[in-house]
């Protein structure tokens, strides 16, 4: 049985949780920032990376592994690329500073590719990559991160489940926007069916003890999408992300050291600048035409639409912000009872 | 029942395709480079995009929809981002330009991202990532083109299986060398099964109708790999290929006009000099440790080696550069049969 839930108005949540942040010790400005990634995703129903995480985030910076006060250093290593070497901030400071970094870059040199050192949790990065879109430019965003995922044709953990995300500006469409996991299924999506009770689909997990399951309450390993295809994927992301961070993440994991599996994330976000290609208003004409014929093309299933990437969470967005955003009785009285904890503010209402 | 093989020397095959091309009008240069991206596919056990595409080709020059003395045009838009005008040249023609192209420029700007416009069969994309992994760079790329594949909840062609491929370098080992279709199985393998009378995988494939089948000899319509994820990665390949490019093909597809259904392709290609980030030699170390890691995995069954993206390829084509190309004795025909019309030489023992 999943938990009552509560419609609490964005702007109150993210209050709290940013009232929760600088309390713990970040800046106002980073503690913003986290509240804005982390109801990004609640607004748009990706529940699994929203302020459930808030706990784990606290966790992060209690046992050190996650720095409230990072030094955060940019690096133009030439015209096209930089480096963000994190110094352990929390992801959505690291890598909101590093697409607004691509984005300026982009302006001149028509691309940029900018990599991530050493960050924790990300959260969605289709945040990172919509914030492209917001400039008019196209986003593309790779994350690398601590092995929970089976490589195929072995039945442990030998990759991570490795998200890409590509945004795409549309006109009167919103935003094309594809965040997907490496895996069949993201472990928040495991989590959400063990829930609600429901059973995975075939093929999505392991048990701990490398047996296919469809239960979500045994299921511990999620398998990559299309075999080899995710496999390779979620491989080829590491390398990019970490192998340019000189930061490998999955090689250091099986080493077996406590070091090597420590959680920790890099990351590349790209930004590509539609201008320099072509009028962006044209570009957004195509994009626009695009989705029109897909979403016009013969329904398997007649009662049912057909969607884009990033359609239903942009449809959830708009009406949260009006609705509120429904959340489980017990979180709300969890992240109260973290900004008691801290002597933080709680607003009224909750 | 498949056809009986025979061996040919790589060599012997490139001299054979080159001098068809030359002698159908592409000039020596152009007609060296397809004969080359089409052998090399045939090394690595990519049969389906190998020197069988010949006939497909010389009908495309043929029928005008591809150019055999095209007026290719670069057009550096900013430091970063290139375009190239293709003038319908053959694929292997255009997309070896762009990324010479774009690793020239990626020397420079530390990444480059080059938009193919209007080219005609790419072949298999993996050929140019590598290029740029011999530069010591890493090397992307996607390719758009006419719909050939279900889009996700329909039952007809609303997408194309367009790939993507990525290249690193490594050290010790061969080039991690990723090449995917966006569809659960390549058209080209369904050909393959087709010729073996081996069934397909489920949910790989649908009839002409829709429904699904495990048949090769009735399946028509690739399912995408993963469902929306494949569909999406699909989607948004073909907005970044072709909406930069100015030059829609889902779109312009279902529009129903003639002109919407002719083949043509887009791509896009990146180079990223690893060299701006990290010394390439330490680069190669940590590629190397980290397909160490994964081939040291336990695998779910002991008697099967695990393998990285690209690695049974290099094996094959390593063991092709000595033994020969295994090609069907009627394509070996076949390519003589226009060898011979075309008035162009046939190798001794050919």
């Amino acid at each position: 049985m999943a938990a009552p839930r509560t419609l609490v108005p964005d702007k109150t949540l993210r209050t709290l949780v940013s009232d929760i942040f600088a309390a713990a010790g970040t800046s106002r400005e980073h503690a913003d920032t986290i509240a804005d990634v982390l109801v990004w995703a609640n607004l748009r129903d990706i529940d699994s990376h929203g302020v459930s995480r808030v706990p784990r985030y606290l966790e992060l910076f209690e046992k050190g592994q996650a720095n409230p006060k990072p030094t955060i250093a940019v690096d133009e290593l030439r015209s096209a690329v930089a480096i963000v070497d994190a110094d352990a901030a929390p992801g959505p400071v690291a890598l909101s500073l590093a697409m607004d970094q691509a984005v300026s870059m982009a302006r001149s040199a028509g691309v940029a590719w900018v990599t991530v050192r050493g960050t924790v949790h990300t959260g969605t990065i289709g945040y990172y990559t919509e914030a492209a879109a917001r400039y008019g430019m196209a986003g593309l965003g790779i994350v690398a991160g601590v092995p929970n995922m089976a490589y195929v044709g072995t039945t442990s953990a030998g990759v991570a489940t490795s998200p890409l995300s590509v945004a795409i500006p549309a006109g009167r469409h919103p935003t094309v926007l594809l965040d997907m996991a490496t895996s069949v299924i993201a472990l928040g999506r495991i989590a959400e069916h063990r829930a609600k009770g429901t059973p995975l689909p075939e093929g999505a997990a392991l048990t701990k003890d490398g047996r296919p399951t469809t239960d979500p309450a045994e299921a511990a390993l999620p398998l990559p999408v299309g075999g080899a295809k995710g496999a390779g994927m979620s491989l080829v992301f590491e390398l990019l992300a970490s192998g340019l961070a000189a930061n490998p993440i999955v090689s250091s994991y099986h080493s077996g050291t406590p070091e090597g599996r420590r959680h920790r994330q890099n990351a590349v976000l790209v930004a590509v600048d539609i201008s320099a290609f072509v009028p962006v208003e044209r570009f957004r004409g195509i994009v626009d035409e695009t989705v029109d014929a897909i979403k016009a093309l013969p329904p398997s299933d007649p009662d049912r639409e057909l969607l884009v990437p990033g359609e239903r969470g942009a449809r959830t967005y708009a009406e949260r912000l009006t609705s509120g955003v429904p959340l489980p009785v017990p979180l709300v009285a969890k992240l109260v009872g973290h900004a008691r904890a801290l002597g933080a503010p709680v607003p009224e209402g909750l």
